[in-house]
Formats: C-alpha cells, structure tokens, sequence
C-alpha cells in the first residue's frame, strides 16, 4: 500500500492520530520537502515519530517513483506531505504510477492553507481561484497572477495567494558549468508578493487601465498558520508592505466583496485599526454586503 | 481561551496529537452536531478523548454562545467541529463574541472537505466558487446553485458542491403546534443533489437556454472522504443518479476543463471506463487540456 500522509500546517503535534499510526508501521517513510515546510526539521519529526525519515525533493518524487514504490506492492511505504497531500499540490503522478503497478493507495488528510485561510475571517465559499505568486528575477516579470485577482476581484471573490518557494535551485552560472551546487532556499515573503503587487498596479495605472485593486484594498496576510506563533495581519496592500511577519511559509489573501461579519473578523487582526472605519470612503470596490 | 477544534473528516481518529491534548486539558468541550458529522457517535468520541462531550447544536452556539464562553476568559474551553473550524461553515460569530469579552481564541486545524476533495484527481487550482445543493420542497426549488456551477463550468472551473443537511427539524405541522417534536436527520445523498440538478438541465433545455451542464457532464460523488470505508466515483451526472454511495456525509464535485492528468486520475473511480475513452465525442465542452 501506498500511504499519501497529510502533516497538517504547524508542527510535528499537527499529524493525525490515524496519520502517526501509520508512519511508525511503514517500512519505508519518505518526507516531501520541495512544496511547503513546517515550523520544525526533520530531526525533530523523526524524534517525534520515532524513527527515520527519508528526505525526498523533487527530483526523487519525479524521477525515481520506482524506487519510492519498490515493494509497496507486498509491504507499505508513506509519503509524508506538509499540508494535506492534495492541497496546494498534487501528487497525481505518482498514485497513476502506483495504480499501474498495481499497488492501491490510500490518503490521510489533513489541514491545508487551502482551508485553514477561513481563520482570518474571510469565508471560503467566497474564495475564487487560487493563484501563485512567483519570484521575479531581473528578466522575467509575469503579472499574469494579477490578472486572476482581477477576474476573482471583479466577481466579488477573494483570493488566496500561495508564495513561491525556490529549493534545491541552481545559480545560472552553477548550471552552465554543470555543477550541482545549490543555492540555499527561499520562501517568498508576504512584503515580496505586497511589493510586486504594488509594482504592477502602478504599471496598470500608467496603461490607463481601470484598476481591480489598488494600494488601499484591504488584504491579509498570514504567516506559520497553525504554529504557536502564528502571524495575521489584515490592511491595505500598501501597509502589509511593512509589516513583519517573520519566518516561513508565508500567505496573501485579498479581499473580494465583504459582508459586514468578514470585515468585523478582519478587524482583530488589524495592523491599523482606523483604516477599517474608514474602507467606505477609501475603497469602495472592497466593501459591499 | 476559547478552542476551535477541527476533528477531520473520517472517524475518532482524525484528530490531530495537537488537537487531543487541548480537548483533554480542557475544563468543558463542546462538539458541534448541526453542519457535518463524522463516521462515528458521540460516544465514541468520547471513550477515545477519555472525557466527556457536551453536544451542541445550531441553538446553543448561537443563542447560547455565553454559556459557551462562560469562564473561557480564566479556564480553557473547546468547541469541537468536524473538518476545519472555518472549513465548510465558519464560527465567525462565536469568535467576535469571545473577542468583544476579551476572551482569545486559538484554532486547531484539519482536513477539509474543501481541501480533500482534491484526493479525487480534479485539482484544487482549478476549483471556482463552492456552492451548496439544499434539498427542494414541493413548494420550493430553488435553482440558483446551478447557476453559479454554470458560471464555474464556464470559465473552465471544477465546482464542490456542499450537499444539504437537515438537524433538528420540525414539520410544519409540529412547528405550528408549538410542539418541539424533531424529525430524524437528513443528509443528501449524491443521487438526491444529482436528480435535483438533471431536472434543473431538463427545465433549462425547455426554456431555450444554452446548457452548461449535461446528464454527461463528468463528475465525482464522494462519501465519507477519510474513513475507511470512502466511496469516491467519476462518471456523467447520469450514471452517478444510480450509484449506490452508502451512509452520510456525500459531496458532489463537477468538472470543469481538465487536464489529461485529472482525466487519468478520475479513471481511477471510474463507474463505467469506457465513459472515459468516449468522453471527446460525448461532451467536447468537458475536456479541454
């Protein structure tokens, strides 16, 4: 059997009762560590669990499934994914592969950003697409995000925003010479997304075209969700630009049309109190019951 | 401190080691029994956690939510949610009120249907709006769910369809009488939500309307996501009217443009795989990589 075992959000107490069971009777554990990330290592995952873990990054869960699921057939291995396993990623390929081989699998839930964004007071059911904040470099700036915020923006929905996330990557230069040397990873920040976000606002302000969402739309941001110290912070895009929400990982939500009990939750987590009473005069397109 | 605990989606064993150590140390736990159930009893639970439950229904958290927060400001108390605390239904109201009596809260997260419902293949980027199917009335049918699943399949979004819950009900009669007689409880099972919405495609074909959705539109039922005993299949909005899915809690997802892998994943479940081979010619609007 093939186990897809969700790890929850925060720490390793954040596993299932169902999931633990399962880790310490696998044969085999494998951790994925390229998607999302706890608020702890491995050593302190493996110590909680008792017993090992088996780092897989990307290429592993690519480009060697095979060895993933050797005998999975007759014994049982688990994929440990932060998060639950079919939340901000898939792990599709590697059930298809399993099926082929005619190994069964079976998946372990848990919580995932996905969700858990319901915390800030902003109600699921009024989420549009998700979309991906990437990091710009110096030559490729895509603002294609921006334009399913606007679409979600213009239906009234909110947005979950997920930060890019860069390990194992290689400097160009690092890859020209064909060396396996890694840069050390990075987690985008909430002030990284805020100011990319304002950077293309004012590109789309000097177009000349009509603005989804401007330096005063009320967005929040949410940093460890699930950790004891977790952050969330709700303001205007252009305040979240400053605040400090620490370490990894790191989300943005933005606001669609509001119902007074959303923007009364958003409230707690003010970075400025005052600018909720005045969200009528300041940004109309935000407020609407 | 006011707790929200989610509990999962499956059995007892869903909690997560976070989530039972605060529901042990607690000096009074609420488990909230009006907006999902899990597989097992209350009593279950109880023998489980080792501790005693107090039930609360819609009444109670919301007419008696002091009694719920009495104390919370000195000593701890829980309210225990199956899925994610802020998952399918939100406890906004609850929290404002602890907020206003200076009470803080701190939530435990778990898995979502909302999040879970990627386990079928159909990934969760590609998910618009949620929306919730209510069971009709001879004297009320109500079609607006069908079309925000219609404004969905039209930007090629998949859509979670939350399927109806009745807890606690009084016949009209019984409700006229005064009398607080309850009715037995009643889920929606995928076969119901699904003959609702084929009449909803019968009444629009006879009105002239362009169909967003066909009996062979491909989509996934889904009962008791998480226990061991889950029922998850693909077909067309035809064949799942038939399909028997057991016990409650069923969900219904459609599928909007897929990409091959999503198509490969829903074979998995497939009630009939030859749909699957035909499904170009049969329903073109469905399956757009």
């Amino acid at each position: 059997m093939l186990y897809l075992i969700g790890l929850g959000l925060g720490d390793e107490k954040d596993v299932t009762l169902k999931g633990l069971e399962v880790i310490r009777s696998c044969a085999r554990v494998y951790l994925e560590a390229y998607t999302s990330i706890l608020t702890v290592r491995k050593e302190t995952l493996e110590e909680f669990y008792g017993r090992e873990l088996i780092l897989a990054d990307r290429e592993t869960v690519e480009q060697e499934a095979d060895e993933i699921l050797r005998d999975a057939a007759v014994s049982d291995v688990a994929l440990l994914v932060v998060g639950d396993p079919f939340g901000a990623t898939t792990h599709s390929d590697l059930v298809l592969r399993a099926a082929k081989a005619g190994i069964q699998h079976h998946v372990i839930h848990n919580a995932s950003i996905m969700t858990a964004v319901g915390c800030c007071g902003l109600q699921l059911y009024n989420f549009g697409e998700t979309v991906s904040i990437v990091f710009w470099t110096d030559m490729w700036k895509p603002e294609s995000f921006y334009d399913k915020i606007r679409r979600n923006r213009l239906s009234g929905m909110h947005t979950l925003c997920l930060l890019d996330i860069k390990v194992k990557e290689q400097s160009i230069e690092n890859l020209m010479k064909g060396k396996k040397v890694f840069e050390p990873p990075r987690y985008m920040t909430v002030n990284q997304a805020v100011d990319q976000l304002l950077e293309i606002v004012q590109n789309r302000r000097e177009l000349g075209e009509e603005l989804a969402l401007t330096e005063n739309t009320i967005c929040v941001g949410l940093a460890r969700v699930g950790a004891s110290d977790q952050k969330i912070s709700a303001g205007t895009l252009q305040q979240l630009s400053s605040v400090d929400f620490g370490g990894p990982l790191h989300s943005l939500a933005i606001s669609g049309c509001m119902h007074p009990l959303e923007l009364d939750m958003l409230k707690l987590f003010a970075v400025e109190p005052s600018t909720f009473e005045q969200i009528n005069i300041e940004d109309s397109s935000t407020y609407l019951s």
